[in-house]
């Protein structure tokens, strides 16, 4: 019986075109993790079971693709979880495996395992697919790429300012001018709750101060207030509200608010840090701003705190993000490794080029000439062309059949060649080959040297 | 709790030189794939149950990876099979979804999925991980890279010539000289099978026929005995046991076996249109072959089977095959599609190069100049010239903490980094960058112009 075919929902096949958009931008970006320093590392699409459970919370761990285990996977199933029906319970006894969630924690697993074989700081740049279970909407896929550069190994804040100039030199190289890329810092965040003084609601505070874009100014005060903040509290913390300016501007405000917090302090001195460095060694197309408000997953992250933000022209969630988390490798038992890195979203830099016309039109690189089939003989002499042809780099075809004219011709234009070679008798007689150029329609002989320094 | 941290088995980690030689070999085939006029396609991880399971025989379907439902999965579960304990019966009911088991399939679905966008005959390649659940061994592994090139939609045997001239042109590029293109036709086992009068054990004839290699002569005769061919059937195809000499010598040999066979004859015909083609275009470093003990899955290929051996020099299995299939699309329900295809064996050909040392010296792009960091201001002097280094293309970078200078020359001599340099307060004074050769010791002081000139 023959299937309708489909492919399972949030997932995706990719066109020839699309593959190669996709190659475009990561290429850019693998071009630039290079040069930056970063070397390539590939970890297995999926991980034991107890690598990657319990690291992403409880709604990661439902979101985690788990693989059956082979064979009889009865036989080990847990007898209380099967008897009383209870799939959560019984996954871990039917499935030792699953699907990689992210590239960190493969990154941290990594780390660890090979710890005696890398040289610290260790810069390694990953580009995998990713595996979530998440209800998929536009722009959200159970299957997507990540790309992301991390260090791990130093706490220098050369780091950070390093990962600022990488995406400015990434962004600027796929010509999408005009990005922002917003800095916080946990520490600032940290102080805040310091300052009113509800340090063990820190979690909540950051939570609501990270909706201020979506849900307004009195949006959040409402949820502080619903979270058990005090009014009180609100009054000493007002002036984030309305932090406006430069980022020097940002930070002469933060300095009053922060005034009394150490750990406040030590935030605002690192922020500065990079932003002199910044100013020092400016930016190409990007702009670099503080955003107090910005957590992201506040428990990873321990100092800088990234999210790259699409042109003002585009409307579109973050691009990028990242920052430092002091103790990456702690949960595979390697302590005070401290990393920090930044990741860039494929899927909405392409959205974002395609709605911006910003792809080059030599994206593809296709089929230049296409020699037509007029028979046997035909075919064979054009078959000598086709294979000079691509040894001088020139992708170059013959239509396998002897079609009608007409159909191949069609082929071509369909398929955008374009030139095609035309040789009958006359021309293999001649020990010429006629070329003619699809969109002006001229056409010329030419011996088989003179053909390849034309199409070259 | 620390975790001790490993992966699955059968997986693999790989290290930046190891993603490294692999990405050069895969850059290799595509820069080939390309020029032959092969366009990129790229399908989901995981495809539905019902796209893969019965493609692959009893045996494909237990060594898919299937994916556990997410959720309550066992609200959905078949009841009896639930109450029987019964594995292979219960798993269509917790899961619907599977990893790919090769890219033949997915390509299939994605044709006849796709057939209203897409242009007949249809080239296309794809190089993408598959995984299956085979007992990891020596070579053989749960996880791993399949490269493919396929064209649908013709039946044209200058396909099969190109084929031939593909396997030449890429592992010439390898430089891995030598290589065996074996090629045989099913048509002429068929033949076989006809003139022995066995077409009915066609297979069994086969199987034990492609063993010659391994079990030798009598070998294969004694299984063809025990599986109820005649001694007489036997003495008819004496002469392919005993074929030796040029792939003409091998032509005239079956001309006389297969005289009364209709589609044996049909198969020495096309043999010949290929072998024909190939001695007017030499291939540059291969051997094409015939070999009419190769079968490979016979029930899958209609015409041409191809399959590459290394060179004699190397014991390895075949670094490549394939063949024509008349019927690709017919299980998703797309009739009379006729496709050919081959495939490179990634990791067999990794170790290939790995004994020839074949791999390019330049296959890692790493960095080239390590800043050594002498404080604050002797770092953003030099992450200045770090920055004018990568926008001139070269990979340099800054060590990102104020170490000791033997700990930062010895992170150099570790990561194979052939420059620093070195600038403390004297230079930057004098504006200039010293740039010191880890290789031969040689140091000088050079403008930044200069500096970038000479590490171009």
């Amino acid at each position: 019986m023959a299937q309708k075919p489909s492919i399972p929902k949030g997932t995706r096949d990719f066109s020839p075109i699309e593959v190669a958009k996709r190659s475009y931008i990561i290429n850019t970006i693998k071009f630039q993790f290079v040069k930056f320093g970063f070397q390539p590392i590939e970890t297995p699409s999926f991980e034991n079971s107890d690598t990657l459970m319990g690291k992403y919370g409880e709604e990661g761990d439902r979101l985690i693709f788990k693989i059956l285990n082979s064979g009889d996977f009865l036989a080990k199933a847990d007898k209380d979880a099967y008897k009383n029906e209870d799939s959560l319970k019984l996954t871990s006894s039917i499935s030792e495996k699953a699907l990689r969630y992210d590239l960190t924690v493969p990154f941290a697993r990594y780390v660890v395992q090979h710890q005696n074989e890398l040289e610290f700081p260790f810069k390694r740049y990953q580009i995998q697919p990713v595996w979530r279970a998440d209800r998929p909407q536009k722009g959200r896929f159970r299957e997507f790429f990540q790309c992301d550069a991390d260090v791990v190994g130093s706490d220098s804040l050369w780091q950070e300012v390093e990962f600022v100039q990488l995406y400015d030199t990434v962004f600027t190289a796929l010509q999408l001018e005009g990005v922002t890329i917003k800095i916080n810092n946990r520490k600032i965040l940290s102080g805040f709750a310091e300052v009113i003084g509800e340090q063990d609601k820190l979690i909540d505070f950051t939570v609501a101060l990270d909706k201020l874009d979506k849900i307004g100014e009195q949006g959040v005060k409402d949820e502080m207030l619903q979270k058990g903040i005090s009014e009180e509290a609100l009054k000493k913390i007002q002036p984030i509200f309305g932090m406006k300016g430069t980022f020097n501007d940002k930070i002469a405000i933060l300095h009053t608010i922060l005034e009394t917090s150490e750990i406040g302090k030590k935030g605002i001195e690192e922020l500065q840090f990079i932003q002199k460095a910044i100013s020092e060694m400016p930016l190409k197309t990007a702009v670099l701003d503080l955003d107090v408000t910005l957590a992201r997953g506040l428990n990873y992250y321990t100092g800088a705190i990234f999210e790259v933000a699409a042109p003002n022209t585009v409307k579109m969630g973050s691009i990028g993000g990242g920052g430092r988390y002091d103790d990456l490798t702690g949960i595979f038992g390697l302590k005070n490794m401290s990393g920090v890195g930044i990741s860039f979203g494929l899927d909405r830099i392409y959205l974002v080029l395609e709605e911006l016309d910003l792809f080059p039109t030599t994206v593809s690189a296709a089929t230049k000439v296409l020699v037509i089939n007029f028979g046997e003989d035909e075919a064979m002499y054009g078959l000598k062309a086709v294979q000079k042809l691509r040894e001088a780099g020139i992708a170059a075809e013959l239509y396998p059949d002897a079609a009608k004219m007409k159909k191949q011709m069609n082929h071509a234009n369909k398929r955008n060649i374009p030139f095609v070679i035309l040789a009958g008798a006359e021309e293999i007689k001649a020990e010429v080959y006629g070329l003619k150029n699809m969109v002006s329609g001229n056409q010329e002989k030419l011996s088989l040297e003179d053909l390849i320094d034309t199409l070259k």
